[in-house]
């Protein structure tokens, strides 16, 4: 029988790896990367079938891997970054956490989850207030931009020398463009693009570098600013989700590391755990603040980030959210002279869709099914230019100057292809009092009409998507709406990962609503009885939906934000199908936007569940061995050897304890991270020394709290010839319980208790409790179902 | 220091507990309820506080407890019932289940995941489609009613002899809920009241006996037509949930026990693991049929089921969801001649809140908080009385013909209040052409007019609280609304626990409601400039949702089904808020409703996190020990004696392995289920007749599946002598990689372990990997947060 067979091919494989891991572990023992391997889908090795990448070519050098350069990113997704660092999401319970944990009263514990909530209506008012600034800024200045174009055009359009104009438009949108990619590409690389893909990460538990600093959010908001203005084919909205975040990680930690200023309050809170909650709340703020979702923006951090449901956890979120919303809606009603009136929620809002007019019908759902698959397919394309672009741009265009330049080009373009086609567009509408266009553009068409190419091109993309939502049939022609779409398409796509902040939801929405609209006209020309597809708003809502569900590929938190952003529970269903038909369909050809990106950067990201057919595999063949362990006490010349060692650069060590006998093997006892050790080293926090000096105070919780999240390179740590024959003692500052499991444990078993806990070391011990292996966030990200089966990836030090 | 001699007694007494412990594990020990210990606010014991109950008091005959009468309940909520298994959330991963899922290729995953969508799509229709029938049937039968009662009224008001009226609505209504009771209190008491304490403790993961099957669903459906018919004061909404939940199981088995057909189909499905995904997706069906809030539903299931976040079966559980309210809202368009218009989700409607007349004011929402605090005051009142009430019942009540009588009796006086309140009434109202009275009773007033508080009483209460929210200003005159919230307050709290199925969410919203308005009438009197305040039915709102705050405590979910129901995001804020209020304040005086019936239950109910002052305890104080252990090849006879003793009654055994020296301990290497037990004695998988029989078909995962979950009691199996010195070897069928924690692991970490895996039992094993404890549900619901600090519950048989 195949199954008998496999199986012996199996534990002899398992005896090979397990020869190491069965001695005592070692010191010191440098991992190597491993070998490619492939499994095929039912489970079996096939080495040697997967091309050996070229490392030596992904090498950048240490300079501008320090300046964060996109040429850090190595350009080839089969490759998995050991860069990446992980967020402790598991408290380290030493004695010092216990004792601090077991002084605190009832009211103690209370006082903390009041000052969670203060924390979180904080970062949702801030979230608020930023997103209202990028408004009024980004409206301030647009207007501004276009009067001037519009006077211009208006002007010379009688006398003749357009081209004058269009000079006039190109050279404002690259200029005003070139202050942000100047801003992003030489000050915070990082702040570039919409930042969701940095925060999907963060949530899931990896250290993106600088992600959250003070710095990247003031280039972000202008970034982001500058983009819009700049009139690039991008929305506000993504980036906001990365200022929430920024925001939260600050706020939380009561200090600003930046400036220098340490406001000694929630020091509690510096800790990973606390700091990756609030930084899902700081999400969630943003989505709501761009969306007006406050239940959207909780369902895409829980969906991004949440691992472990916590009911509270996810009830401050959600105050978090409603602040930022309300706070931002609150302010802008003032800016719109409505004051007090709190319906406008979020910077786009789709409008109110009339569900008194029939909404939709049973029989129109396949035809929504239809279009979910061709936005599956649009996206799918979408994403595969964008994915050579990205290639092309990380081998070719990774000098700062080159990408303001590219950034600038594209700008102008953007301005000729908008120019060009407005100019050639013959498609003239009557100025009526309802249409309330903010600059009409008459051009060539007879007085009291404008032409309607305008009003998509020469306006901000939000008040494009509402028009194509809500304006009445007939507003715009087929011909229109196919040019638009078409150049559009490839505008935003060219524009995806250029040294700007901004976002890909709304260019999406719009190729969406443009195409959808365009179905919908069509429709109600091709059938007898035209009337009841009169609605082509309602197709544009759909085709929006869809393009962004294939391009983008979120599913569950952007149906609600949808639902939403439109007000409304009746197209729940119809926008549910779509997105999950335009998931399907997308997903056959190429990965969502943001998973190839995050490919692209070989971020060790861990989905939600092992691949399905991995249970052949076991915590044997996963784990890394053999392990560096320290002795309960231990040498610190062994302690800082260990640490300099770049070639493994380990940042959890089991701790074991050799036994009475001697020749009992030793047996785990514990579990110490880098960064501890580092503090401790710092402080001296050596045997002899205690001894000697018995007035020195004890190391606390709050020396490790003051280190965090910076802790110092241990090459900064100068330990003297003496001090390294001294002993450490990390009875106290080792996690004491660490999780351990057994050898022979499946890997979707190893898997689950891993991410249901959030880990970042899971120790895996022998029958008598001997260390044997460690399982890491890389060991298990590194496998996933590709089209072969199941594959392996390489590990990379880049 | 005191922190150092807390310590010291600590582990003094980790000495004394720990004598056993350290002890190699005893066969068939017995585990005493321990005696009830109380810790102080800092983590000290302090032994005998706590007064002693009365054990034999709460004991109820074998019989009783067999037909599941409310006797069984102990009226006394310091008490843990052991009657109640878990669970098991974590898959059981032996060898059998190893080698399916290694035999399972990726497309049989992938159909898997298909049918999971069907199994999805078929809850949400048939939860859609009971709603549907629930809704109908109630509409009818109580149309038929109010029409035969009002002209019964209109003939006996001009000729006098009202009092026959009276008699005629109070026979009437007392006639149909007997009917109802009769139904629940002899034939399924289970399904008495909303099911909704239940489903959360299924959610949860204790198993509640016949909480899923068919003829609890029967039962439901048919009493909640007749409690509502019969003019109790109550709604259909909360029993939608549980109907739900039963569809779910139901359907997810692909077979009825019965009904005791098998169609062979979703057999993989059939483990508690799968079955509870499914459950959880029914409820949520259930909610988003009952207020159209389908992500309400889907919240309503996180916050009370989910422990691990996993986004597939969130998604699973949207599409449930969605399809149900889909379904409910197409049936429904038929039923009211609109076909397709798909505008009416759910079951109740709140209607739109038109947010363009401003909807409110920042200044407003002091005024809401305080509103807020106010429904917290009546919710705990509320809860306090009904907790009276039904420790009385448990007391008194407990005999079906009675139940049946009260049910009646409160029926009757329904009626008469009812009439009293509406003959005595002199508010007339003008009938005009918007006014669209279902009923109108015209009783003393003019010819033209219509008694206004027979608006509110003579109408299902899902009427009422419509016009409650949306008639216009001066509708209702102040003494009608202040009558009308007292006496309906009463007769609620009455209601609920009576032995009918019925929900309290729409008594409780109409309570609110009633005096939000009034708040909202009184506001605009005070006020020199009233028409600011001229919306009354906003404050109806506010008020509805303080009231069910205050009733229910729940949040999240809350806030998203009102935000649904209302179709509005502008007030999520302000509802939020009074949520939140109503909570922190009623939370004050006693707990939730739900809350207070599990309690009162003895429910193992494990809440979200460890107790917040419990670092104090460590697993070595928390398990129990010493534990029943097997060994890996295990005499027949041992085990047939370890599954018989009544006295313990345990679910899960580890299992043990001498080692190869005789005097080495036995090592832990694995755990089984008496159920999997059970099963193996069935069909005598034994060593010695493994041997003679070697064409034996070998024992499969399909024969555990087909057992599921009505596993026979260890009596029925016969086991003859000679089968009892047979041996058995568990290898195959144990979890050879059970989670094990060291003794020293503080409760909060076993507690997060054990709740984001969804554990049934959790193995203590000393540094040697020795079986030193066992912990379950039971040991860490025990402790709690009471008045006094920490507190340990007692453990009873009952």
């Amino acid at each position: 029988m195949a199954n008998i067979t496999k199986k012996v091919s199996w534990s002899s494989r398992a005896d090979e790896s397990g020869v190491t891991a069965e001695g005592t572990p070692l010191l010191n023992g440098s991992e190597q990367p491993r070998p490619s391997r492939q499994l095929s889908r039912d489970g079996i090795f096939q080495v040697g079938r997967l091309s050996t990448v070229d490392l030596e070519e992904e090498m950048t050098s240490e300079e501008e891997s320090l300046r964060g350069r996109p040429k850090e990113i190595p350009h080839n997704e089969k490759l998995l970054s050991l860069k990446f660092e992980s967020l402790d999401y598991d408290n380290i319970e030493n004695q010092l956490f216990l004792e601090e944990e077991r002084r605190m009263s009832y009211m103690g514990f209370r006082c903390l989850e009041i000052s969670r909530w203060v924390v979180c209506g904080l970062i949702g008012f801030l979230t608020g207030l930023i997103a209202c600034f990028i408004d009024i800024a980004v409206e301030e200045l647009a207007g501004m931009k276009y009067r001037v174009v519009k006077e211009n055009i208006d002007n010379f359009t009688e006398v003749g020398g357009l081209s004058i104009s269009l000079i006039l438009w190109a050279v404002l949108n690259s200029a005003i463009v070139m202050m942000g990619a100047i801003l992003v590409a030489f000050f915070e690389p990082i702040a570039a693009g919409s930042g969701i893909p940095q925060i999907k990460c963060y949530l899931n538990g990896v250290k993106i570098p600088r992600v959250v600093r003070l710095k990247t959010l003031v280039v972000k908001v202008c970034g982001v600013i500058c983009s819009v203005v700049g009139g690039l084919a991008v929305g506000k909205e993504g980036p906001m989700i990365h200022s929430g975040a920024v925001v939260a990680a600050g706020v939380s930690q009561g200090r600003s590391t930046s400036l220098k200023r340490d406001f000694k309050i929630f020091e509690y809170f510096r800790r990973d755990t606390e700091k990756r909650d609030f930084v899902s709340a700081g999400a969630a703020a943003g989505v709501s603040a761009a969306f007006g979702a406050p239940v959207g923006g909780v369902l895409f951090s829980l969906e991004e980030g949440a691992s472990f449901w916590n009911q509270m956890l996810t009830w401050r979120i959600f105050f978090a959210s409603m602040i930022s919303t309300f706070t931002l809606n609150f302010f802008l009603s003032f800016y719109h002279n409505k004051p007090g009136d709190l319906s406008n929620p979020g910077l786009i809002n789709f409008g109110r869709f009339e569900s008194d007019s029939g909404a939709y019908n049973l029989y129109e759902i396949p035809l929504f099914i239809a279009m979910g698959a061709f936005g599956g397919l649009l996206g799918a394309l979408f994403n595969k230019l964008n994915y050579w672009l990205t290639i092309f741009r990380i081998r070719y265009v990774h000098r700062p100057c080159l990408q303001v330049m590219e950034a600038m080009l594209v700008a102008a373009v953007t301005a000729a292809v908008s120019f060009t086609m407005i100019y050639f567009s013959n498609d003239c509408q009557p100025l009526g009092s309802e249409n309330k266009e903010k600059y009409p553009l008459q051009l060539f068409c007879a007085d009291g009409e404008y032409n309607s190419m305008a009003t998509i091109f020469f306006n901000t993309p939000e008040i494009s998507v509402r028009s194509l939502f809500h304006t009445q049939a007939g507003t715009y022609d087929p011909l229109t709406l196919s040019l638009f779409t078409i150049t559009y398409f490839f505008l935003a796509c060219w524009t995806y990962g250029l040294a700007v902040s901004a976002g890909v939801f709304i260019p999406a929405l719009l190729i969406g609503a443009a195409w959808g609209r365009l179905f919908g006209i069509l429709l109600a020309s091709i059938t007898p009885n035209g009337s009841i597809w009169a609605d082509p708003g309602k197709y544009a809502l759909i085709g929006a939906a869809a393009q962004l569900g294939g391009v983008v590929r979120m599913t569950l938190s952007l149906t609600v934000i949808m639902m939403e952003a439109t007000g409304n529970v009746t197209y729940g269903l119809p926008i549910m199908l779509v997105l999950m038909t335009a998931k399907i369909v997308g997903d056959y050809f190429v990965e969502g936007l943001y998973d190839i990106h995050i490919k692209l950067q070989s971020v060790p990201f861990l989905h939600w569940d092992a691949p399905a057919t991995s249970h052949w595999l076991t915590a044997r063949e996963v784990m890394s061995a053999p392990v560096t362990c320290l002795n309960r006490i231990e040498k610190v010349g062994t302690i800082v050897d260990v640490l300099s060692n770049t070639s493994t650069n380990h940042n959890g060590f089991p701790v074991v304890m050799q036994g009475a006998d001697s020749d009992e093997p030793s047996k785990l006892c514990g579990l110490i991270l880098r960064s501890q050790l580092i503090v401790l080293l710092k402080h001296k926090v050596f045997v002899e020394l205690a001894r000697s000096r018995l007035t020195q105070r004890k190391l606390q919780l709050k020396d490790f709290r003051d280190a965090y999240p910076r802790f110092p390179p241990i090459q900064s740590i100068h330990v003297s010839q003496d001090e390294r024959e001294c002993m450490m003692d990390l009875t106290e500052f080792m996690n004491a319980t660490p999780y351990t499991v057994p050898l022979e444990t499946s890997l979707p078993r190893v898997f689950k208790l891993f991410r249901a806990l959030g880990l970042r070391h899971l120790v895996v011990a022998d029958d008598v409790n001997r260390v044997v292996g460690l399982v890491t966030r890389k060991d298990l990200a590194r496998y996933h179902l590709g089209s072969h089966g199941l594959e392996e990836l390489q590990l990379a030090q880049t």
